[in-house]
């Protein structure tokens, strides 16, 4: 399982998708979990640009995911990870909040899952949805 | 075969894709030719957000292409449809220079491709590179 807001698809992303697949072994299967818009307003306060069935969309059609899900609308990582009951858990090098979350509800709940963090990827490339955005913004002030 | 920049993916690159593929016929191959950096600059006057090679990458990353490759450095669509001959050849809704060109090739060349226009999928949603670089364009401007 991995999860993400994935608000402006880019090759990191499908390099993390990839690498967390990778990490749950031959024949495994990757479950993403897509933020809900209001999960993002809430914890970044900033709304996505691509609305979150279309950020659902655009990830379960990515070669690497088998199943793309919206998170709760009440974000829960608890709950999810009782709902998908996964045996690995991938994140990323930028989700230190959520690896935390996800570190305290496994062990509260108990669950046998191994979390496994996800390393960065090259930084020259556009790896990063927020740099994308800056980079639009720029071009459009110019004349 | 379908073409196109490709940058900043959204689900109206996928639905596309998806029907492209379909009319190509069971078994069909989707081979898609991603447009160089310099074809972009040349014919929209405008550099791509995402390189070539990263927009290439993500495209493949996509379950519905088979395969994703660079057009020429210097744009001719002719020479890449004798290169791939495709049984099929899928344009988009707001491709007609495209569409003009692969007629054009296609007949001068004596092929026997068939040439199919895919229609505009909903308007309400953002299928729209454009349009999305304009929404973050906005959303930057706001204090």
């Amino acid at each position: 399982m991995a999860s993400g807001t994935f608000d402006l698809l880019h090759f990191g992303h499908v390099r993390f998708l990839e690498e967390a697949k990778r990490v749950g072994g031959k024949d495994a299967k990757l479950v993403v979990i897509v933020a809900r818009d209001s999960t993002v307003m809430d914890r970044k306060a900033e709304r996505p640009v691509m609305t979150e069935d279309q950020r659902r969309a655009l990830v379960e059609a990515l070669e690497v995911v088998d199943e793309a899900i919206l998170g709760f609308e009440d974000f829960s990582i608890g709950r999810v990870i009782e709902r998908i009951r996964p045996d690995v858990i991938a994140v990323g090098h930028d989700q230190e909040g959520i690896e935390r979350e996800v570190r305290k509800a496994v062990k509260e709940k108990g669950l046998d899952i191994r979390i496994v963090r996800i390393g960065r990827f090259g930084k020259k490339e556009l790896n990063s949805s927020s740099k994308i955005k800056r980079r639009i913004a720029e071009a459009y002030r110019r004349p």
